[in-house]
């Protein structure tokens, strides 16, 4: 057994490396760390989410033993009841992150399938070779953990998210006595969020937010409008807490915030006075300076409320002059500039609007580069290895780790998708495994790939054209005019005139076709005619029908 | 003449407020203020760039004396072809703005249609009824300007865009005592830039860019590739000068960046000793450790170089491993996400890539809340009216202004084809007037409404379907089985079966049509079809041809 060596394989595509799934096998014996998806970036046109290809994990079912999730953001559980399609292991989560699951596993009609084991923070549990302890980290939401475990080659520490927040809103703190034992008993390698690499400093607690949460409720002339993630468990508390202090009144809106805290509730992550939280039909019929609304829709989702209370859509209730908006969320990557056009739009509809950095009403969840250096330190790794953030990312953390003298030959930038290989005393990378990204698009796992999206960004670009040619069968001339059909390319009420002309030359391809055929003929035509008269390259597409 | 008002027009749709254009009247005179374009924004589909609706200036083009521009920025300069189709007023500008003005124009073969004046920083204009004086203001380009507008009412400070800057690359200081001395004659109102009215504090000067590019030359270990906007004239100048000091040569590549060094050579506006600039293929040729290439694509533009280096495919010259990429600029809001990804992808061909904030290698060009509120006190001006910028930081700016006195009744926060009024002691909220944005895509300006936008959106989510009907003439029924053809929605290679389905419910749509005739029957029936296999909508079309 001595020749076996421990493989560690993050999974996913060019996204961040090992954030949604991670592979760790020793012999025929392997645990999944997370199961999360990814929103899909601009250019994705149409994709719904995106989610790790498990080509890899399929290959291997037979060897899961367990399946690891570290805290219960969407992008550690939402490709869950993927993943349940795939393999059936013992599904291991603190209290929390197991009652957000199975909301999941619940919807997708899947709950009676998994086994799932309730796991706290101290815990150590045996899975296979492994031995996984579990310890507390703080994040943007309780109940996440960081992971050390004990392989047959040694002690790997996986730092799930995390950040190191002295003052956290739940009051736990980052288990420094348990990072400081995983040293003194050697850690082979430390694996750790890279998020926030690129900043410098230390991320501010959740504890600023307090303050900033104060002046806006001290100043409110009206309603205050909340808006956050429905998994930010947290900060909901937060508002909760200052709607103690200042007197009002909280009400919440939007399915999965509501279902999220009747769950939290329940499981006592959440606390609230009797009668502080108010159905929303009582909460508008109190006056306005007592009434505060939580709701979703910080990333500008022209379906989540904010995005409807934007450009007055929403149904249950509307924005109105003297409403203060609170957007308690940074934009995800990608939405800069949706979330900028809906504060816009808010304004424009007699809202103020509140976000960071005009107050601190949000802080990031993930360590900033002085509290990675800190992370190393105390754990003192013989390997480093930068998971949880894009290529840009992960090399900064790296060059953070040489600063605090992890040598650079002990440090490993890999992409999803690439094998590390450990012994007791080396680290390797190892070979490519075939994987990537899939697309989800409506009930579609996998079936959309580049060659779909190609064509969605053509069309997007300029459009189609369609051009029915019915050609007389006896001549084979045509029997009338060709009919056009046009979308997305010009604006077909204004354009009489170039689609005589294109008609025109379609008859004149169609006269003149030469070996490659008329409906080819047609296409060529007039791509290269719309081309030089527009500037444009919509898709043109020629029927032939013979009449 | 005393009834008469002074108006402001801010023209454009929903972006920065005044940024791309502006029109200053008194009576049946008026100026034009910029006349720039702007970048269209991730869901404006197949959109080039966006410029202001100049209906308004079209009524009234014979009321136009003159057309300032206040520097050589797209977003100042860029729609100086389409303002020239519809009047010809005399352009007044510095002369390296008027040099880049005169690239535009020639191009357009338009530089014999229009008079060119060259002003300096210092000089006052008579136009009309107006005395404008130009002042020098730092910003990223040199030869800004600010306005003073003497008008009949009073005198209007235009800002511009700005930064205060005590050590520009240029030397050249933003004009304090012209400020003060327009203080001191009194100002009825002040127009300022509010880009950066979120951000605290104060920008950091051009000079810290200096000691980023220090420390990249000392330890790049061959190439240096910086990536930077074409026009960006002192950063070239930062570059060239730290090529002297670290014994460098220094190429550049990208028509426009060549270009525009050429004619800033010429004016005098970049100073490069003899010999360091070279040719690309002589700086090929150079030992590597020699080299700093300079280019455009810092915006992660596929088909600039950078962008083209990030996926192999650019044709003068590779990315080799050892290259050190500088990222010269922030991401214009909007691109953050291609930034990162090309950012990414440099890492992952081997190269190093510095970009703020792994090290201040750019700084913005416009003023932060402190010196916003600096101006405000330098010029003390009875009316407030910030612009430049969108909604929400025109609001922040307001409330800057509100912190430093100016009373909340002397300040209005306008959108773009709002009239303001004034008169000697008055500022009145006026009219909206027509307008917005006008897309330019291709060789059509303004033909591209929200209705093609919406086609191009509905085709980009899930694509097209074109079923081919071919009935009998005789029977009315159908004479073969339905052809389909179909973009952008499912992989059709992996799609018989749901299209040998979505033919048979094509069939019997067609012997059930009912009143709304056979091709509405068959698109309802498919788009219910489809919607109810994939949960996707692709757009629908029938054709029926009988044959």
């Amino acid at each position: 057994m001595t020749s076996t060596k421990l493989r560690i394989v993050p999974l996913g595509g060019l996204g961040e490396v090992g954030k949604n799934m991670m592979v760790i096998e020793y012999g025929r014996d392997a645990l999944v760390v997370d199961t999360g998806l990814m929103f899909p970036e601009n250019d994705m046109l149409g994709i719904d989410y995106i989610i790790p290809d498990f080509s890899y994990l399929r290959e291997r079912a037979d060897m899961i033993r367990g399946i690891i999730v570290t805290h219960g953001h969407e992008d550690h559980t939402g490709a869950i009841r993927h993943v349940i399609d795939e393999l059936n292991a013992p599904i291991y989560a603190t209290p929390l992150t197991r009652g957000l699951l199975e909301v999941k596993l619940r919807q997708a009609k899947m709950l009676d399938k998994v086994t799932l084991n309730t796991v706290n923070a101290g815990d150590k549990v045996t899975i296979g070779p492994f031995t996984v302890e579990f310890y507390h980290a703080c994040h943007s939401i309780p109940d996440n953990v960081g992971l050390g475990i004990t392989t047959p080659v040694g002690l790997i520490v996986h730092s799930g998210d995390f950040k190191i927040d002295h003052t956290p809103v739940d009051g736990q703190l980052t288990d420094f006595s348990k990072l400081g034992e995983f040293a003194s008993r050697g850690v082979l390698a430390l694996l750790s969020d890279s998020t926030n690499s690129t900043k410098p400093g230390w991320t501010p607690s959740e504890a600023v937010i307090d303050g900033a949460l104060d002046e806006v409720f001290r100043t409110a002339p009206a309603r205050i409008i909340v808006a956050t993630f429905a998994s930010l468990i947290s900060r909901i508390q937060q508002v909760a807490n200052a709607c103690v202090r200042h007197n009002r009144k909280m009400t919440l809106v939007g399915t999965s915030m509501v279902e999220n805290v009747k769950m939290a509730l329940k499981l006592g992550y959440l606390e609230a006075p009797e009668g502080l939280i108010l159905p929303l039909d009582q909460a508008l019929a109190m006056p306005n300076k007592k009434l505060v609304i939580m709701t979703t829709g910080s990333q500008g989702e022209p379906s989540a409320i904010v995005g409807r209370l934007a450009t007055g859509r929403n149904r249950s209730f509307d924005l109105e002059k003297g409403d203060t908006v609170v957007i308690s969320a940074h934009p995800i990557p990608g939405n800069e500039e949706t979330v900028a056009r809906t504060i816009n739009r808010l304004f424009q509809r007699g809202a103020n609007v509140i976000y960071d950095p005009i107050l601190p009403v949000h802080v990031s969840g993930h360590a900033s580069a002085e509290e990675q250096k800190l992370l190393i330190n105390l754990v003192r790794p013989k390997f480093f290895v930068p998971i949880h953030g894009e290529l840009r990312q992960l090399n900064q953390h790296a060059a953070l780790a040489r600063e605090v003298g992890i040598p650079a030959e002990n440090i490993a930038v890999v992409e999803n998708g690439t094998v590390l290989e450990f012994t007791e005393d080396s680290m390797n990378v190892g070979e490519r495994v075939p994987g990537g990204y899939v697309y989800v698009d409506g009930t579609g796992v996998g079936d959309i790939g580049p060659a779909v999206l190609r064509e969605r960004e053509n069309l997007a670009r300029d459009g189609f054209v369609v051009v029915n040619l019915r050609l007389d069968r006896r001549t084979g001339k045509l029997a009338e005019k060709p009919g056009i059909l046009s979308k997305g390319f010009v604006f077909v009420r204004d354009s009489e005139e170039l689609f005589a002309e294109a008609a025109k030359k379609a008859e004149s391809a169609v006269q003149h076709a030469n070996g490659k055929g008329i409906a080819r003929s047609v296409e060529d035509s007039l791509s290269e005619f719309f081309y030089s008269e527009m500037k444009r390259r919509p898709m043109v597409f020629a029927l032939v029908n013979e009449v």
